[in-house]
């Protein structure tokens, strides 16, 4: 890589304190988008409102010259058409998908980077072929007996970049007894149409529960490996760490979340919600990516006190839930709303979670700035 | 109002010399979205990559129940419902439709509101209903004969804020003879399909030409004036003006402008590009609502000297128009390419546009940063 390349692509950094929001940020912030809050009304999110995170440009692809190439350490490669997907029994699974990145404009100091604040959500109704069977074809598996030496199976976009100094294709990896789950999808429609370029068309990988940088948009590649997978997206940039040379953990599966779908009016500036005093019916939606969510606790006072909201049916194990809750919206004044859920896999959502450079999943719960009248 | 409304809903202000990005600005940009530039490859922008700017909430409205009220002074006040319209001949036009306060984030000093780069723009197919035809039937016109008193006509949508301390629903006046063109629409469809809630579902007006603003969402009124139409969106919000006291100019037609779909590959914080030596053939498109696009110019050196682009056919009247151009991709280094464009009513694209305090139909010239190796 020439010098000029590595002038304009600079490693990884945290904001000064008190440094504001960046061009750079603002930038990203400008393509991409979250989930305007009040959205947080639909059980599957409208095309067009769903969180959208795009690593480089989002690629135009010919659907009828589309290939899928299935290969690596298997014993009967594959290249599979769109119609040749589109043939096997369809699956729907309806999953709501989280950036790792969400909340990370929030913490203090600021990972520069895409800069979300709470709405990096999204659920949509995913159609496919099921991932298991075409690697079943492929060879991963005999039966019920493993092909021995598989470790990770990659899968490769065709959006291509370069980031914090290295050229690449946007590529995940994911352990093989991720990939054979029976609803992970190579999916071709969203909410009941044809992918929408920005969301991965022709085919996308769905990967239920995990985080957003899981599921592999304009896939081209999935490649069965007999080691580790050691690219940039699963090596470096989706790492949960505090210091820069460490390690750190991998990002796997959505931690818990709640969010409060914003009453009242806003403020078109500051967002800042006016509520009528009175009875005031607060919704919302709370996923986990290890569980469905068991609880919701709901808070007028900024977190002092909490109180539980009654939950409406889990739709699917991987899809957001309804909730509800009655308050009573006091004397006039400033209220801070707060929202948190527990799920069943003994995960609770803390209030103020604990910070880490990369801004990777950072469930703290949304505070919603009410002011009644 | 109470005091504690006024207290979260400041009035606009420009922000210090130097000033970051703020949480405020941030929040809309998280939720309001730019198309990402690649997708200037569409001639008809897909959903979900159109640009978008909400003012308050995304309203949710039951289409069924809908009805559009057309009233004021007018003989034969109407009330229609969905089927109602879409009963009436259907007319398409593609439109390009450009946010007014594009380009606001990169004056200098910056005004605080939507801080949109060069993105806030996109190109639809909608369809609908002809506005005139339905004002015809409420005697708005009888044959040739206009009624005498007509002045504006005030359209109001269902969303509801705060905004610069004034409660409001989004409304908008203009002027009796530009509702009365023959292509301004009452449109329930954007690329042949149901609008969707973020773009004003179910019916929507659009106003071929004019900025974003005046093409309300979420329509639910539509009301003829005997005297000048003097809500805010019209004499406070969109005006261009350096002094906060003085009136200004109301926003309407769009001005001008070009954009480059950005060559080569992104570096994924920066967005600067990365090109190979040699031959690139530079893309983009250009639009004016005052008149079709007639020349496109094109600069490689940050707007030294400028060669003009070849142009594709112009598809509608107010749809941008696409252009090409071979760049000699010359020594490694770094480039600055712009564009600009002028229209068939004179106007011309200037490199610099001149600042004004709301950052409105401020068209400067786009400036791509782009590395050759």
């Amino acid at each position: 890589m020439s010098m000029s390349v590595e002038s304009v692509s600079a490693p990884a950094r945290v904001a000064e304190l008190g440094e504001g929001i960046t061009v750079d940020e603002l930038r990203l912030a400008a393509r991409n988008h979250g989930m305007p809050l009040e959205a947080l009304h639909y059980d599957v999110t409208p095309v067009g409102l769903h969180y959208l995170l795009t690593h480089y440009d989002i690629p135009v692809i010919d659907p009828a010259a589309w290939r899928l190439a299935v290969d690596g350490a298997v014993p009967r490669p594959l290249s599979l058409s769109l119609d040749d997907l589109r043939a096997r029994e369809p699956v729907t699974h309806r999953v709501t998908l989280e950036c790792a990145g969400n909340g990370r404009a929030r913490l203090e100091p600021r990972p520069v980077s895409q800069p979300w604040l709470d709405e990096a959500v999204g659920t949509a109704s995913w159609t496919g072929a099921r991932l298991a069977d075409v690697l079943g074809e492929a060879g991963l598996r005999d039966g019920a007996r493993l092909l021995d030496a598989a470790v990770d199976v990659a899968f490769t976009g065709a959006d291509r970049g370069v980031e914090r100094g290295e050229e690449q294709v946007y590529r995940r990896g994911l352990p093989v007894a991720e990939a054979l789950r029976d609803d992970v999808l190579l999916a071709y429609e969203m909410n009941g149409q044809p992918l929408p370029p920005q969301h991965g068309a022709p085919v996308r990988l769905v990967v239920p529960g995990w985080y957003g940088m899981a599921h592999v948009k304009w896939l081209v590649g999935v490649t069965v490996l007999d080691a580790p997978f050691d690219g940039f997206q699963n090596v470096t940039a989706y790492r949960v760490k505090r210091e820069p040379d460490e390690p750190g953990e991998p990002v796997t599966r959505i931690l818990p979340r709640a969010l409060i779908r914003p009453p009242g009016i806003p403020d078109f500036q500051s967002r800042v919600r006016i509520v009528d005093r009175g009875r005031v019916v607060l919704t919302g939606r709370a996923w986990s990516g290890w569980a469905p969510v068991l609880g919701v606790d709901v808070s007028a006072d900024g977190g002092g006190s909490w109180a539980a909201a009654e939950l409406g049916p889990q739709p699917d194990t991987y899809a957001w839930r309804p909730w509800r809750f009655t308050w009573e919206a006091p004397e006039p004044g400033r209220y801070a709303l707060r929202a948190r859920a527990r799920d069943g896999a003994g995960h609770v959502q803390p209030v103020e979670a604990a910070w880490n450079r990369q801004g990777m999943a950072n469930n703290h719960a949304q505070l919603v700035d009410v002011v009644v009248r």
